[in-house]
């Protein structure tokens, strides 16, 4: 974008020289102080893990008046982190609802943000216009926005992401070797989010253990339900669970494609 | 296909006035006796439920010779209700492991089973010729085949397709509603299968209860396991379980792709 210069900085010297050879950025940095120096707007797209280090070492170099936001599945422990950067400086939570199960530069798409929505997070402390500022970001790239407290934004992706992603891993883990063999594509789409890389999703579990928690047990409950009309040979409560899930899809689905957030 | 005519029988006016709207078959009969008359291969391709009085309602008019399969999910009963068919006519069961949970003759492909696998169920006193005759028509519209006895069929299917069935279901009634409006695509595929007619559902869960129960049991104790993992903050057991469900599933698509039931 004519007048914006984007800087990356990467840990690895091979993910260093990945970008440079993709083009993602306007410069590349080994150095983590350089990256941050001068900068508007810094964002974090790294596992959760490294955030407390990260704010950490770019404390001591971040000008005022800039803004700090990230990319992560969790929005609790990342504003308590952020709370070293110095004075000046304001960190508001980024949640786009975009990406997949891949990782890596190569898997990067112009086109991935585009009706897709990010939450954004923040505290009654934080500055509206900082807020404002990161809201017209996410928009400029396509992206719908809702505003949450980062502890009802940490309840809602446990609800609609980590308790799936459990689901997904523990199908998988359920099914014998042998009958894997019979997998079509219905499982492949109720295990996909399984194939996420495993640190950064220890990273998301570990950072939001209770919403995940009680996740599981809704889960496990409901499952028990069906569970208990097969056993039980009840028709008629067995119809009305599966009914119940087919039609909150269908709603959700319907409200999708009204919000633009799915197409035809 | 030259020299042969496929008819086409439906209960109801409005879906045989739709088959001919259509032009899915050569005939649509409005009698179910009148469309197996004289036929070489007969189709059940209608919730299991019926499958019963479908077999009672034919077991007169279909000729000696006769092959009779289904498509529908699960084998252990269809093979049952088979029985009443007349001596000469042959039933062998078979699983296309293709459609979507779609309904409907709108939702028609031609292309629907190319690539996909086809479960063929007999017992040790199905004619062998009768077994090859099901095979080659399969293999005929692209299907890879595989041979089962009816009851490893319904075990395999409620690991790879009953089990995701419920906990894609259980997913969404366990999400509240307002958080379901922070749904995103991962959320949308896993539980995708929920959408499946729920008539259809209750069919394939009440004809095979104990593998779907013991199913059920399995998927929990693996959610049990990372939910206590959670709890503990465990790291290491949780980065193993999630790291087993990501290896297990890239070996699964990896395998698909091998025998190109999955295209690149």
């Amino acid at each position: 974008m004519p007048g914006i210069r984007v800087r990356g900085y990467a840990h690895r010297l091979q993910t260093r020289r990945k970008a440079k050879r993709l083009g993602v950025f306007d410069r590349v940095d080994a150095s983590l102080a350089d990256c941050v120096t001068g900068a508007d707007l810094v964002i974090l797209a790294t596992p959760l893990s490294t955030f407390p280090a990260i704010f950490e070492a770019m404390a001591s170099h971040v000008p005022a008046g800039c803004l700090v936001t990230d990319v992560g599945s969790t929005k609790v422990w990342p504003h308590r982190w952020a709370r070293v950067l110095p004075r000046g400086v304001t960190y508001i939570g980024s949640h786009p609802m975009a990406g997949s199960e891949q990782q890596g530069l190569e898997y990067a798409r112009d086109d991935l943000f585009e009706g897709a929505v990010t939450i954004i997070t923040c505290r009654g402390s934080s500055p509206p216009a900082a807020v404002a500022r990161i809201e017209a970001f996410w928009r400029g790239l396509g992206c719908r926005t809702r505003i949450m407290t980062p502890a009802a934004h940490d309840r809602a992706v446990a609800a609609i992401s980590h308790v799936p992603h459990a689901a997904a891993t523990a199908l998988v883990n359920a099914t014998r070797t042998e009958h894997l063999g019979c997998a079509g594509k219905g499982f492949l789409d109720t295990s996909r989010v399984a194939s996420g890389p495993a640190n950064v999703w220890c990273d998301i579990f570990q950072t939001n253990p209770d919403p995940v928690i009680r996740g599981i047990d809704r889960l496990v409950g409901e499952l028990e339900k069906i569970k208990k009309a097969v056993a039980a040979g009840h028709r008629g409560r067995l119809e009305q669970l599966l009914d119940r899930g087919r039609t909150r899809r269908a709603k959700l689905i319907q409200d999708m494609l009204n919000k633009k957030e799915l197409l035809k």
